[in-house]
């Protein structure tokens, strides 16, 4: 760490003050920013934007050339690297900052905008699948716990239907919420793919008496969740599998996948919506609860290469080519948008409180990354530029459907 | 009348015995609907299919010939003309002709149910857009007010949450329900697209408070509407436009359209979505309830050429070009295809209660179009080959959005 730190002050002070070239670098991409609200500040102290007592500092010369030529991939690393600081709220320094992007490309005054649109993402392949999913969920599920629901170990959006819900209690919501849904009955067979640390799996069987498979190509994952369910006793009625959900085999009264399409890649929604018309019951219903977009689009650069190896949320419409070509009939679309946010917020205090401790243990480059990660998200959702969709559906020909959704609310 | 009675009792006498061309055609039409559960027989008493009780009889030879070269559009031709009769429910007859493509379609054994799939449909250019709606809308108000609900004249998908319920208060708990999901509030501006008779453009005005413009490119329903308004007081609150969808000026706070995307054809979304941008409010909803597919595909050739000129119900797919460009953002689809089958039912219930003064006032071919319309529109949503759905959508960036669904069902 010290060695670090002092490659920094090194860095800083090999730059010396800030030439004429840099200082025109700033206010370009201060211009292609239209009322920001921050300012941002170079090493010797030159500054572009506006004075609000939110500040961004660029600590050395190399960070400043890096951070125009490839905004959304290297603010991230130099964020990262402590080359780059915020002084002020980080999530309202990132609303300001997409909010400031939109207006640009809404205006069409800049060419800057371009630069956050990032080239093609990452391959799922049997195998990119695999290594990506490692380099994300097997940090360890100590790492997670500290910050999650201790409950169920919920690594997706919550639910918060009340003011001045617990997250514990907003994630009981959202996994209740999708079982009404599913309309889940005792008895019933429910496949899960994506399965995370197997809380959503353990609370159907045992809340709502279904014999659930779930399936996860994430090892520490379902070692954790088969390691649960021997010690509640629900081994026999919650079984996981580590395998791609393109394998997965079985007929079931309901499909549920929360979480993991986003890893999945459009190339690959045709193989899901195999999977699903192989496995769903003529009566069946199924649910995807995904990050999506309003449109198609990559990800951020950063998150995608550094965070999230793989991810590609989908627009609505990109999401039809699973269910299209096999006549499933949506049901019922709900965006949860707001409650991602209101979910991070909770994570991003929860992952505050033991900022130390991971810093301790993984290094201050780690600890600032899933800082900025976790302050990133919360500030897409709450402006917009991604969404949460929970997709409810059942097969063309299926009349046993819901009369309305008022049981939902009862 | 009498003469057209006559001409066909010429065409039957004139046809003879079924040669084994014929008999032929016959077996091999039956063949193409496996199980399709009834039997057809032609005009000299030969037959094939299931001996069920439900029948259909062909009664000359041309009908034959003609029923076999385009099923979807010359059935519905030919049954109009008298010249292809049903003993039975009309009803269950047309569901198990659907169920029956499907399965042949499924089962790949036969290409005649390619036969069902037809060209292209009518232009939906401005003008041709006025002729198409003139000739379903103006048939005269009077027709409709026999067997639409008494009280607000709604020719679109009703509401049934519970069981039991009159096709008037069905059409009162569809149009809250909408008003529930835009989230009305006294004083609000809503632009209504495609208006009808005017009923829910009232309904807003009267039950909401709210300052309604509503768009229709139909004379008669306008005129009816504005009188209706009149009668009322309401018509400083409720004001109807005759003009079509793409000239709407003005600021909403919603957008509101119901039934109307059929008639719009997925070449227009493009349009459609520009007035949506230029007239939603940055806080405002909108709603879109419409007819729809589970995939692309064609209207039904005979409905969409003699009831229904240039419909084409989209898939949720195909509605996304309405949003995207401008980055709405969905907020809450849903489907009630069953809703659908039901309204048809009580509409079916009260026209087959005026079906003699429809002959004797318009003539046995309209009669008996008309019959084969609202049976096989039943019979197209309770086969689920089409959907309704009603989407709820935001402006990207709007926050101020409702925190659960809850307060549609309190």
């Amino acid at each position: 760490m010290s060695s670090r730190a002092n490659d920094i002050l090194q860095r800083r002070r090999a730059t010396g003050s800030a030439s004429a070239l840099d200082r025109w670098l700033l206010r370009s991409m201060m211009a292609a920013l239209p009322r920001a609200g921050y300012e941002v500040v170079l090493w010797d102290g030159s500054s572009a934007g506006e004075p609000t007592g939110l500040r961004a500092r660029i600590h050395d010369r190399a960070a400043l050339r890096r951070v125009v030529r490839n905004p959304p991939l290297h603010f991230g690393d130099l964020y990262g690297a402590g080359r780059i600081t915020v002084e002020g709220d980080l999530v309202t320094f990132l609303e300001r900052t997409y909010a400031a992007v939109a207006a640009g490309r809404a205006a069409g005054d800049s060419a800057w905008w371009k630069l956050w649109v990032d080239p093609a993402p990452n391959s799922t392949s049997l195998t990119a699948a695999r290594d990506n999913i490692h380099r994300h969920y097997d940090l360890g599920n100590d790492f997670y716990a500290d910050w999650l629901d201790r409950e169920a170990m919920q690594y997706t959006c919550a639910y918060f239907p009340e003011p001045g819900m617990t997250l514990e209690a907003a994630q009981r919501a959202k996994m209740d919420h999708v079982c009404r849904k599913l309309r889940l009955k005792p008895g019933q067979r429910v496949i899960e793919a994506g399965c995370g640390w197997g809380g959503f799996a353990l609370h159907m069987a045992r809340e709502y008496g279904v014999e659930v498979s779930a399936w996860n190509i994430s090892r520490e994952q379902v070692r954790h969740a088969t390691e649960i369910a021997r010690r509640l006793g629900l081994a026999d009625r919650a079984r996981f599998v580590e395998d791609d959900y393109r394998n997965i085999r079985g007929e079931c009264d309901a499909f549920v996948s929360v979480g993991m399409l986003e890893h999945v890649g459009p190339d690959n929604y045709g193989a899901l919506g195999e999977v699903i018309h192989r496995c769903l019951a003529p009566q069946g219903l199924g649910l995807i609860h995904t990050i999506g977009r309003n449109r198609p689009g990559t990800m951020n650069g950063w998150i995608e290469r550094r965070i999230f190896p793989g991810a590609q949320p989908p627009s609505l419409g990109q999401m039809m080519a699973i269910f299209e070509p096999h006549n499933f009939s949506i049901l019922d679309v709900e965006n949860l948008r707001l409650h991602y946010a209101e979910t991070l917020r909770h994570w991003t205090d929860r992952y505050l409180a033991v900022f130390d401790k991971v810093r301790a243990e993984r290094g201050a480059e780690f600890a600032r990354v899933w800082h900025l990660y976790l302050a990133g998200s919360t500030a897409a959702f709450t402006s917009g530029s991604i969404q949460l969709f929970q997709v409810l559906f059942a097969r063309g020909g299926n009349n046993q459907l819901p009369v309305s959704r008022r049981d939902l609310y009862a």
